[in-house]
């Protein structure tokens, strides 16, 4: 419980507008798409640098847990304030300071929203790479927080080799400023990619210096639909085995599509197991060149057909049907967003299909195929105790496929609070106490997100 | 002086073809591409990260100084032994481990040369983008302990954009496995990230996975004479404003054409006062799409004339020229490699020749100005007391106006010991003590390159 004291300098620090201690106010900040709820004591908006440097100070004086938030979008739990404490919501710090496309540069505040440095850079060309799909709606702090990545990762890299340098106040309440300006830089230790994906556990970030990449002139894309997986993950090797690189290589198997078909019947033919949507983007004549080749590879013997797409939306139809369904089976799954490398894909689908065999537990399995990242979910009813723990010891066994294919257990969600229990199967023991080591440098008294990321 | 006991403890660590200890066998290892001597007092060559640890665990015990060195073609002093001690020499750690064109990887061992990389993956269609100029006798480990960068990084990045994880042994002597094999990947902290560019001042690294990119198709350029610097800084102001990214684009400056046509009077036209070399690469169709956009581009006043060259080897003609000829002079320049925004290179390039007449300084300047990654060479007469007085000022004063137009110290050579005396002018004092606070946690006994990138 905060103590009165406490709570009263916190108020001398912030006007009341932007201090919440109502539990019922309090609990919209309670929570994120891990679907967790730890509520806060106190939700706190700063809306400068100074401000939050004000409220790592006192928190570090009282020893008072102190988690910051972006949109919430996360779905590690990685915004959770799991141990109570204060809350800090970035959402007000919306200021986008520098618009300079001559330096192919965006500086922004962390609140302010992906789509909206989107259509900053739009009018001069130009676009910011990373797009999660909580692009509309999630924060730039946060998609640095877990070094976001999204379908155009494939070709574009994710957030982490798209950002030049960062302001930040760390949790012993030191200032500090990381990497330039420009686009080459190598003066000390780069602190600004060991903030990019720390989940806010060493860091508040206050500012970012985000590097723009010119929008490609044209887009265009194709679909293929395999008889079985075995086939199209064989598609996948040869696509990815090409010097064209799609923009996208999203996958859907059997389950995703039958969940597809239980809401859009007329949607998919009947024998499509499973099916891969392929974006191309670069100059129109590029594009045509690279669509023939990726479909040339997208030919073996398990192909029922392959079509080119002109259109982004008709591209992406399918995918887009599948999102609102996973939303809907949202409380019975068991979410992963593991990666294995793309010529391991064949056996790792392989390997799904027997361990929802032998657990007897659906999945539904899709996702960013390109970089050989699945998002594995195990559909379970969390009153049915059997089925549960099935689903925990199939879940370690995915995991320890993942490892032992020589591939890491979080491709773009981050290790939050869900998978904290596992990272140790990825990490080893020197490595972790080293990355523990470096907390307490930046955290001594360990406020900021205490719990996360650690076992 | 390494005590008897000392010595006899690490000649039971390694057979003595590995091991040297004659002031003469040292001396070798003495330097760098600085220029400057500092001899250590034995030197060793292992071959397995077991016998780094060793070397690392015997040197932590009786405090000594430890100095990893690849092939010692930096050019800012980081492989120096200043403080005498052991000199750990990567060059014997030879091994490609992993070649793995299906995943678009490579293993390798921290002594492997960055052109063996390129050897090893150009039959599969790829290669390893960073290519700093000593590229065909640099080693991969000291491209990685500077973050290299090189004439393509305008297009492609630099070596932290081509590095998905790395092994490593820690100054403490614990042994580390950062990063990933795959594209993506977020679990834990990005250490790989922090040891790039630490100029081996945190850990030693044992091995490398490298991220491979595909061989563009094709490749072309072009070359633009300019009557006055003022017009080619526009240029390359409107070149950058193009969505085409050129694959590289170096500047000569009037100082630099003077020097090549002391050796070759008829190489260059006469009223040539500043050159841009241009170099674009892709498909074949997109080539010419590109050269004519950044044709147009350069055309501006102070333009003499543009041609389209269709071999490298007659594009980088005139850059070749000058490399020899800057070896000559090497005794007598102060060598940097300063960043601006590529947006200031008209005021900094303007800066420079206002600094080089207030100082009476000459100096000969010329880079990768796609990154406004710029050399700033100023020619003296070491003997020469007053000289060298006025040299420092201006030096100090070109560091400022760096500064002041928003860049960095250093784009691809870093710190090592050249330019400690300079950071403070970039890194601000909390940020240089998180850093030094970083380095005990790796480091604790301060035996890893002692005295280096910090002031």
């Amino acid at each position: 419980m905060l103590s009165p004291d406490f709570l009263a300098q916190l108020r001398s620090l912030l006007p009341s507008d932007r201090l919440y201690t109502d539990p019922v106010d309090c609990y919209a900040y309670a929570y994120d798409n891990s679907r967790k709820i730890f509520p806060p004591e106190a939700v706190t908006f700063p809306l400068t640098s100074d401000e939050v440097l004000s409220i790592v100070a006192l928190c570090n004086i009282h020893k008072i847990p102190l988690t910051p938030r972006g949109r919430g979008t996360g779905t590690a739990g990685g915004s959770l304030p799991e141990q109570g404490g204060v809350a800090l919501s970035l959402e007000r710090m919306l200021r986008i300071t520098v618009v300079d496309p001559a330096n192919r540069v965006i500086v922004t505040e962390p609140g302010v929203l992906n789509q909206s440095v989107q259509d900053a850079a739009r009018p001069y060309g130009f676009f910011w790479p990373p797009d999660p799909s909580s692009a509309a709606y999630s924060s730039i702090g946060g998609n640095l927080a877990t070094s976001a990545g999204g379908p155009h990762a494939v070709k574009y890299g994710t957030t982490r080799d798209h950002v030049l340098g960062l302001k930040a106040v760390t949790g012993k309440g030191d200032v500090i400023k990381t990497g330039c300006y420009t686009t080459k830089g190598v003066v000390g230790y780069d602190l600004t990619r060991l903030l990019i994906g720390s989940e806010g556990t060493l860091a508040i970030i206050t500012e970012a210096t985000l590097k723009l990449t010119p929008l490609p002139s044209a887009r265009s894309g194709l679909t293929a639909h395999y008889r079985d997986v075995t086939s199209c993950a064989a598609a996948i090797v040869a696509i990815m085995a090409l010097p064209q690189v799609p923009s996208a290589l999203e996958f859907l198997d059997a389950g995703s599509l039958n969940l597809i078909r239980g809401r859009f019947p007329e949607m998919l033919p009947t024998d499509t197991r499973a099916m891969l949507m392929i974006e191309v983007d670069g100059s129109s004549r590029d594009i045509s060149d690279s669509t023939a080749a990726i479909l040339s590879a997208c030919h073996n013997g398990g192909l029922l057909h392959a079509e080119q797409v002109a259109d982004t939306a008709t591209l992406w139809k399918t995918r887009k049907a599948l999102s609102p369904l996973l939303r809907d089976i949202a409380p019975k799954k068991i979410n992963e967003d593991v990666v294995v490398p793309v010529a391991a894909l064949p056996e790792f689908l392989d390997g799904l299909m027997q361990l929802s065999s032998k657990y007897q537990v659906a999945n539904v399995n899709f996702g960013h195929a390109g970089n050989g990242n699945i998002h594995v979910n195990l559909l379970v009813k969390p009153d049915n105790i059997g089925e549960m723990a099935r689903a925990e010891k199939c879940l370690a066994e995915v995991f320890d496929l993942v490892i032992k294919l020589n591939g890491t257990l979080s491709g773009e969600h981050g290790i939050g609070s869900e998978k904290r229990a596992y990272i140790g199967k990825e990490v080893d023991a020197a490595t972790l106490a080293l990355m523990k080591a470096i907390k307490r440098v930046f955290d001594p008294n360990n406020i900021l997100n205490p719990g996360k990321l650690f076992p």
